[in-house]
């Protein structure tokens, strides 16, 4: 939730959409050194769309209109921009300049802010706070990276579990720091844990001398302050949460967290999982330097590498049968391509309902059976296809019924090993989007191999 | 949200996790014909995990609990089910029991059980419907699939623009049929149009006699009923939304979207997108049947069928080379792994910007050069790795040569098509998530082996 000091209207903008027109003339004015009117142009922008306009801009540009835009910039784009950017932006506007736009923010966004920088940066900025601020950002630090208390927002609306709705909306109307958004009013009784939560839509439909207690949620989710922000997400997600209040170990309340929070949450941990299967780091985006990606990508193409040659090695076992018989090599393409698809169709399959909680143990024998039934269908179907295929092309009956074969078992093997390993992994407490696939291809190749080539040494020659 | 007829405290059960140790006394008790212990087991369940549940069962067991539940099975877990098993327990508990269930859901959750019948069972169920719920749902069923229309609640609160923040209270303490949670009151203008929104925070801490509209964020985002889900969940998550109103043509209000819906549609879109990257059917899980799910991985495997023999053709043409050195084959594998996996990569990073939309027209050119650095970088990387590997085990510098210098050269290609390609579909209209994949591998294979073979053709024999 972002922080304003003073209620009023009009507080979010126009809300001008970033068209490609428009950032076409802001890079114009840029280009013309016509300062004065990019600053017009960007006046209005919410927020969110200038951090978005930002990360759009080229490095050059976007340093210019931070220069521009200096003395005025809004504390809340910082929270909103792509780590790799912020880290530039921050740098940039020096560090006296982000200490007073921390103090501008929610300490929820405030710590998303600082946790980014280097130790030494962090004193600077945390020092130069007021004492309260840096006490509850200090706090927040000291709680795991990606925990309930790194997300959570500390200011929040807690009274007395024997109050009235009355004494509950006098006390809103009379007290100045409360958070600017909220929706939920957290009862706690006398040791700060709370009880119960009432929506402030209950509050409002209630008539003033009902006690709170008679109109609260009961049996509510209450998160401890070290719990993973994916086991967060997962409860917002399955309750239709809009907040909760997050706790110590002693049960007091220290927090609340927010589903706009929730939403980023569920984006990250998305992402994450998609860019794990595909081996590619999850910082690596647009805005991440060319030698960073480079980086992030070598060690999954190493390990594909790895594998590659160990199928090589396997195939090198059967030289002599291709020099007799060179279709095997022109066709053994196509087995390493239909055991790679088929795997990394189960693969994807099997990480999203881990992920997902739906793929557990107690269904796991069900999971595995099914795909090595989808297996098995499809592996017949494409055995056919492909075994005459091969014997319309080479005229060989025989070499038809080996490759048929062999992808028909690979299609099997896909299957069984695509929806095994990662429930395997996920047991040992690997994470299986990150490493299966290597794995699983490395396998269904090998498999492939071994069994075309070597039944056409068996059988052909 | 969902729908409760009176407030009470109490109201979201206790919150019992789903351990594997109560899955499997369920599964025991139904085993034994314990039926009531059964019930007695789910009966304090939240509705969320019931749904859980039930997906979690097999069939048979699945069954034989829905129909111990059948006298007083909570509506609201139909509308938390997959799709899948919702059909099933629809097809078990009759289409009489599902009208009355319909018609104690919010219209939102209504309309999602509503919209996934036949057309005969829909005109059934809406004919026992009461006349004003009926029409809120045939008017939601006519608005298209994944459109804001699907979405959206018709129960607001919507108020004059005029009024002060009292009479706003006073209009919802004795108001019965407003939504049983809300988070913003709407104000309208006399042709019912929305002209801001004021968030129940505010009207908490506002005194009484202060006008709503002085109090009211104004430019607020405003979304058509005909906006396509996946454009909702943007502004959501790009303004932090809580809430958002919906209007018709004529833009008056005509519902609600609350973040709740939005947390389901990003997960759903994403889902959509890994699902659609691996070439498995968004509606492929574990409750899918056998047959369905090779279906549904039959086309995607047919796909690269053929680029597989697309690319076993064009290594036909050097059948000779390989037959006079049959390494060529043998290294062949390792060609086809490094360009794959690298413009998977590629290609992922590029389909997730382009969802996000930080990938777009005004900055393709900039993204389309980072990929290639980040290729000619790890290509010249991979290439000496390679070159050596296949130096030392063949024995031969020109072969080590000839494959570095194919691999080399392929992930640079992989680089240039795996961010391009995607570009140049999204604006042609395609799904780049979906066509990219196979297009890419099929032009990294062919470019992969013609260069090898080609080359080592030419230098080596």
């Amino acid at each position: 939730m972002k922080k304003e000091t003073t209620i009023r209207a009009e507080d979010t903008g126009p809300g001008r959409e970033l068209t490609s027109e428009f950032i076409s003339s802001i890079n114009l004015a840029l280009d013309q050194n016509k300062t004065n009117d990019a600053i017009g142009l960007v006046q209005s922008l919410h927020y969110a769309d200038l951090a978005d306009l930002l990360e759009n801009l080229a490095h050059v540009r976007r340093e210019e209109l931070v220069e521009a835009l200096r003395s005025d910039f809004d504390p809340n784009v910082l929270a909103e921009l792509d780590e790799t950017i912020r880290e530039r932006v921050i740098d940039q506007l020096g560090i006296s300049q982000i200490a007073e736009a921390v103090a501008g923010l929610e300490t929820d966004d405030a710590l998303e802010v600082v946790e980014e920088l280097a130790a030494d940066e962090q004193i600077e900025i945390l020092e130069s706070l007021p004492e309260n601020e840096r006490t509850l950002i200090e706090e927040g630090l000291s709680y795991p990276e990606d925990s309930a208390g790194r997300l959570m927002q500390r200011e929040v609306v807690a009274v007395p579990q024997d109050w009235t709705v009355g004494q509950a909306i006098d006390y809103m109307r009379d007290t100045n720091d409360l958070p600017t958004d909220f929706f939920d009013i957290f009862l706690v009784d006398l040791s700060h844990s709370p009880v119960g939560t009432v929506p402030l839509s209950r509050v409002m439909r209630t008539n003033r001398e009902v006690a709170l207690i008679d109109v609260m949620r009961k049996h509510i989710k209450i998160v401890p302050v070290e719990m993973d922000q994916e086991e967060v997400a997962f409860l917002f997600r399955q309750r239709d949460l809009i907040s909760a209040p997050v706790v110590d170990n002693n049960t007091r309340l220290v927090g609340v967290i927010t589903v706009d929070d929730i939403v980023d949450v569920i984006h990250e941990e998305h992402e994450e999982d998609i860019m794990r299967l595909a081996g590619v780091g999850e910082e690596d985006d647009l805005y991440s330097a060319v030698i960073d990606t480079a980086k992030s990508r070598f060690i999954w193409l190493l390990i594909h590498l790895i594998a590659a040659i160990l199928a090589a090695y396997v195939i090198s076992f059967f030289a002599s049968t291709m020099e007799e018989m060179i279709a095997l090599a022109i066709l053994m393409p196509i087995v390493a391509a239909m055991g790679g698809t088929a795997s990394v169709q189960t693969l994807t399959v099997a990480v999203r309902a881990i992920a997902m909680k739906e793929l557990t143990m107690s269904n796991a024998y069900r999971a595995i059976g099914k795909e090595v039934a989808v297996g098995i269908l499809n592996g017949i179907i494409f055995a056919t296809i492909i075994g005459t295929v091969a014997w319309i092309w080479f005229g060989s009956p025989a070499l038809g019924g080996v490759i048929g074969l062999a992808i028909g078992l690979n299609l099997i093997v896909a299957g069984f090993v695509g929806s095994s390993l990662p429930i395997v992994l996920q047991r040992l407490g690997f994470d299986p989007a990150v490493s299966s696939s290597a794995f699983l291809t490395s396998i269904t190749d090998i498999v492939g191999f071994y069994v075309f080539l070597g039944l056409a040494a068996a059988l052909l020659l």
